[in-house]
């Protein structure tokens, strides 16, 4: 059983998604594939230059304090960035590049604290660096490997087929076929998994 | 304890919402206030001249598939409309006129259910009576004095009110002096207002 996991380091309800996943879907048993995508070429298909927090002033306030009010309840660390939404580009190159080692939850997990809860600049490769420290591998060589062309390749052909499985923002779940799309989701994707598998 | 439920008769989200409510706050010993609103003024203030659903064509789709899966666990019959959104000005006006009545909560579930799961168009007078019919009132009444110069603007007044409490969509509850916006957040709302009152 198998949930693909599409997730975006800017999307602020990505980040308790991305805490959560890897031990709801173990306790049911279902593997998570880490998909890494751009929302930022989907927003602009919608003629939007920003997240739609921004350009929605209101739903934006709304935003911040429903996340406040989910990590509270998770207790999941949370602290407002003070810059959003962040620049996930290199982070999202690793991500895809390297989608299939064993530390890239770790590494995932850690750009999203980054960004959320200790407010740091995750486009920095420093940071990204520092993400990458618990990899046993040379961060400076990953990042490098993750700049390639075809490293950038992947993550444009990995955003292309995100928008073919119509997904429109983050985090979404693919489930046994079924898209669903945001952190309140993903008990129910976790849930039609296991139901819906032979 | 009481709750403010807004919902705009066009909502498609604000369709189990309104049919779940009543029961699901009666089981906290929550009280709920009918807050009929409109979302065009809401959308228009945005740039928008249609649903969000319509507009992002991909949401537009997940949202149809993501209720169908709702009223199929919840046991709510549920028909896709072939008209989307449905205008619901007439039918607010009653509401908002009436939202003390006895009969309004009954009144609501009807026009909800005449949209949602009959597809009828709920702008015609002849539906709109006929989702009155349980009131025990003479609907031909009810309908005039709805529309009536004081009812009208009583109806803008309570949207200008929504926006003033920063909702952006719908169903919102205020819970407790919060804002909770969507179907998914009504037992949140409902908790919040338990666990936060004197």
């Amino acid at each position: 059983m198998n949930i693909d996991f599409w997730f975006e380091f800017g999307s602020s309800y990505s980040y308790p998604a991305a805490l959560r996943i890897e031990a709801l879907a173990a306790e049911r048993g279902v593997a998570v594939s880490w998909r890494a995508f751009l929302l930022g070429p989907i927003f602009a298909e919608q003629g939007w230059n920003d997240s739609p927090f921004n350009l929605q002033p209101a739903k934006g306030r709304y935003m911040w304090r429903d996340l406040e009010r989910i990590c509270q309840a998770q207790e999941i660390p949370f602290r407002r960035p003070t810059q959003f939404p962040r620049n996930g580009l290199l982070a999202a190159r690793i991500a895809c590049r390297f989608s299939e080692a064993a530390w890239l939850p770790a590494f995932v997990r850690a750009v999203y604290r980054a960004n959320f809860e200790a407010d740091l600049d995750i486009d920095a490769p420093a940071i990204v660096a520092r993400c990458l420290g618990s990899s046993g591998e040379d961060p400076a060589v990953l990042i490098k490997e993750a700049q390639s062309p075809e490293s950038k390749a992947r993550l444009r052909a990995q955003t292309d087929e995100a928008v073919k499985l119509d997904i429109f923002g983050a985090p979404s779940f693919m489930a046994g076929g079924e898209l669903f799309w945001g952190n309140d989701r993903l008990e129910d994707a976790l849930s039609w998994v296991a139901e819906h598998s032979d």
